[in-house]
C-alpha cells in the first residue's frame, strides 16, 4: 500500500471516529470547500448544508449518536485526484433510540490539496435496513 | 472546453444515443472492461450484469425502449482520470407502454485508456417520478 492510499484510509477513518464523537468541525475540516454530496431523492448539496444536518437544532438539544463501519473495497489513485468504493453500515440512534441502520455502497472522489487528501464528491447509495 | 473534456462530454451522448437505440454492443464498447454501476439496494454489479439487463429475456422478445437525457453539471479532469457529475431523466417504455421515468443524479468516474475515455464506475441516484 502506497502513501496516498494509506492517506486516504486514514481519513475515512478519521471521519467515521469525528462523526461518532459528534465534531462536526473535525468533519468538516475532512473535506474540499467546494465538496458536493449526492443522495436519492434531492438536489445535491454542499458543505454549508451537510454542516446544518449535523448541528442540533436549538442550543442544548441532544444529537443523534451516528455509528458508521466502512469497508473500503477499492482505492484508485491518479496524481492528486482519487476515488474509492466502500461498503458502509450506519447506525444512527436519536435520544431515548430505537437505533435505525442503513447499509449499501459510497463511490467518493478525493482531491489533494496542499499535500493533504479531502473528500470532494460523494454518492452515497445507502438503504434503510431491518434491526 | 478542452479536447479530454469535449471528447467525455461525447462519450455521454454516445452512450445515450446507443441505449435508445437498443445498441448494446455500443454501450459495453463505452466502458472498461472491469467497470462497476453502483446502485441502491443491491450489490455493484459488472459490465457482463450490465449486458444481461439490456438483452431480451428469450430471442425475439421486445425490449423496452430506453430515452435518456443528461446534463452533464461538472466535468473534472487530472490525466487520465476523470469524474462527471450528471443530472438524468430517463423514461422506459416496454413493449405496449406505459412509460416510467427516473429522475436525479449519476456521479461518474472516467478513465482515459489508449487514449480514449471509458466509463468506470458509475453511482446512480435515480428515482421513480410521477408522469
Amino acid at each position: 500500500m502506497n502513501t496516498d492510499e494509506r492517506e486516504i484510509r486514514e481519513l475515512v477513518d478519521t471521519w467515521m471516529a469525528a462523526t461518532k464523537a459528534g465534531d462536526v468541525a473535525g468533519v468538516l475540516d475532512l473535506m474540499t470547500d467546494d465538496a458536493k454530496f449526492l443522495v436519492a431523492g434531492r438536489p445535491p448539496f454542499g458543505k454549508e448544508q451537510f454542516a446544518k444536518a449535523l448541528e442540533p437544532p436549538a442550543p442544548g438539544t441532544a444529537m443523534p449518536t451516528i455509528d458508521g463501519h466502512s469497508d473500503i473495497q477499492e482505492v484508485h489513485v491518479e496524481g492528486n485526484l482519487a476515488y474509492i468504493v466502500t461498503q458502509l453500515s450506519v447506525d444512527v440512534t436519536p435520544p431515548g433510540g430505537p437505533t435505525t441502520r442503513r447499509t449499501g455502497h459510497t463511490l467518493t472522489v478525493l482531491r489533494k490539496q496542499g499535500g493533504r487528501w479531502q473528500l470532494a464528491r460523494d454518492a452515497n447509495l445507502l438503504t434503510p435496513v431491518k434491526l
